[in-house]
């Protein structure tokens, strides 16, 4: 009988990720020595999520990104709170173990957040392009691809910066939040046009491609939504996995996104 | 003839703060032993507003946000990149200075940011609320907050979480990026409805809202971009300056928002 903890195992080593010292890829929560029932993989393990695996027998959620609303998942600052402890209670009532896998996810050769994202755009990576990836596309108006990524990743709305009509080639696969730093060093290559992002800090990379287009240097930016940005990643892992979980249910649950736009 | 730290020195004689040992309230560029012509106020000293200045022949920016795209405006990473150089020979070339007030402008009392949005949005903060400030407002749905803040607040659009028709009265005036836990300790109140941010992680305070939706705790999130939330306070900057530095002209020139949503 295969517990939590062996499928978590499992995982790590098809993984093939050399070992990671300080990583938040840990258990947040629940007892990984039970059996395994089932596993949900999933952007981020909210509670309509945790819901859902429990109505599917699974008791082991992959989550791309934090349980309890900040990176390292510290909780002592959320012991009086409401929602808190209803999340808790959620979790401990049907027996789930919530164990997050991004870190080594995203350190898997190929990425396997960018593996998802550029299957279900239909796009390809450029073989010497690991850090950052940067795909190389059909020339395509900034309006238009925009409008592409809304559609292929289930967006409401995205946000953009940079003129609808210039014509990008290279792009930037910066999805997530890998930082401003990460953003502009990517934009300030003379061979990327834009870069895909999930969210941004509005301090940083929308004031840097402002003042590059002020400039002349034509940059385009389009943010997607962070959940929108990885969710194709998560799905990809339910794919992924198959062939180390035999005889196990895996199940893809979409998280969603958390905003819409007024 | 007044110099240019003549004018800083006056503006933090007036703010009355005690000392911020680990400030990011410095001058980034520009000799300020210059005599002082004139005095532009903004959230962002983007490259459009320093050419602006220099237009109406103001040498000192006094800017909310960092100059170089990060938080302390480092700028050895930048060194090579063409837009980071552009941005430098402007500023240099029309002898302008740029000054932030960020920290000690947050921390005079009342804060200089608050006071101006919500002068500029006709609301009044509790006497006793000021870590965060709250504001008590005449009852109002979720959808209709978020339009008459769009519109004061001169967002083209604004992101939101919680449902349409739930009444708000105690607003969370989180204006800028606070963070997470500010955020979600906010609306872990009893006694607060909803939250008005500049911007987010959305592995956080959105995540936070969608878990409390689930459990029935009905709380609201309007995000109205970084820009947005807090133009308003430097406009009123401008105004509070004008005794301190007689017979300069003082100009607000607002950033305006970076991003457009398609």
């Amino acid at each position: 009988m295969l517990t939590i903890q062996d499928a978590i195992d499992r995982v790590l080593t098809a993984a093939a990720v050399p070992p990671i010292p300080e990583t938040v890829d840990t258990v947040k929560i629940g007892d990984p020595t039970r059996p395994l029932t089932g596993v949900v993989t999933t952007f981020l393990a909210t509670s309509a999520v945790i819901a859902r695996a429990a109505e599917l027998g699974a008791n082991l959620i992959i989550t791309h990104e934090p349980t309890f609303y900040n990176h390292p998942d510290t909780t002592d600052w959320l012991q009086d709170d409401a929602v808190y402890q209803a999340k808790c209670r959620l979790i401990d009532s049907h027996g789930i173990v919530i164990w997050r896998f991004h870190d080594y996810w995203h350190r898997t050769r190929p990425d396997g957040i960018i593996t998802g994202v550029l299957t279900q755009l239909g796009w390809e990576q450029d073989p010497l392009e690991h850090h950052p990836s940067i795909a190389s596309i059909t020339p395509t108006s900034l309006a238009a691809l925009a409008v592409y990524l809304k559609q292929q990743l289930g967006a409401t709305t995205v946000r953009v910066a940079g003129p609808d009509s210039m014509i990008c080639r290279r792009i930037g696969m910066l999805v997530g939040a890998s930082g401003g730093k990460s953003h502009i060093m990517t934009l300030g290559r003379d061979d990327v046009d834009a870069i895909i992002c999930g969210e941004i800090n509005e301090w940083e990379t929308s004031e840097y491609v402002r003042d590059a287009l002020f400039f002349g240097r034509t940059k385009g930016l389009i943010i997607v939504g962070h959940a929108n940005s990885e969710e194709d990643g998560m799905a990809y892992l339910s794919t992924w996995l198959r062939p180390h979980v035999p005889g196990i249910t895996i199940t893809h649950v979409a998280a969603g996104d958390p905003l819409r736009v007024l």
